[in-house]
């Protein structure tokens, strides 16, 4: 995936974090996934469709991330992953990928979005049945560390 | 989901299992899914998307009915789960949602598929964001299990 197409899933990370849970992450380097395993403890998965495009965005947090991000997002104090954590990550989920959806839209890439998922459970083997590679982007929090990864096939091309 | 949304998920299952694995599933009753865990030892996941419907179909076999579906499919003899299987899991759940689409497309019910995914592991926690019930349906070949679960929720309605 080019820049144009990678950036979008930044900003809107950067957009909606900031937004919904006043923390200001930094963003890594995109790099290629490097396994078929869930990157943190609680994970939303969001499928993307239309006639053109096939994809798949995840988000994955470790727990000390994902408690602050919901703290902050809820006005909680939890300190343990629990179901509200976990609807709150497909939330993200949905929210995030919904910027993405609007900023590639308006670059002429059409698609839209499958019910969100949420896996719990670090190391989990999760393989996607394409030959795109996997963008990874890693986030940094004070707290803590989280993961995008997306997957985007366009048959138009 | 009413029974002419469900039967297009079983007579699919039904349609592409024979074709491409010579087996004779029976189905049962569709019920409500009990849980948020994955079924089987392996899972295929697939997201259903369009402006008017969002929803996913989950594909899980216990270990003895998809040794049995793929070594039919490749003409393999193997005994425990790897790639292959797993791929063939991606694959299969690929082409009944593609057949799920093509029954439902008939009815108006236009949506198209996200890039599927494979879960390996069971009773690993799988929840949907949706307030959609999830359906599931057992079907059963001499070797042994597996369901489909499907959700579906059509936002026209």
């Amino acid at each position: 995936m080019d820049a144009n197409i990678i950036n979008p899933f930044i900003s809107s990370t950067m957009n909606v974090l900031t937004t919904m849970a006043s923390v200001n992450p930094t963003a890594g380097k995109p790099t290629v996934k490097p396994d078929n395993k869930s990157w943190g403890v609680v994970t939303g998965i969001i499928g993307l469709a239309s006639n053109k495009i096939r994809g798949t965005m995840i988000l994955s947090f470790d727990e000390p991330s994902i408690l602050k991000i919901v703290n902050n997002m809820l006005g909680e104090n939890y300190t343990a992953i629990n179901d509200e954590i976990v609807d709150a990550v497909g939330e993200l989920t949905n929210m995030i990928c919904g910027g993405v959806k609007k900023q590639l839209g308006d670059l002429g890439m059409l698609f839209d979005l499958a019910t969100p998922l949420m896996l719990v459970g670090q190391g989990v083997e999760l393989k996607s049945l394409t030959k795109a590679p996997i963008i990874s982007i890693a986030f940094e929090i004070p707290e803590g560390k989280f993961v995008i990864e997306a997957n985007l096939a366009d048959f138009a091309k």
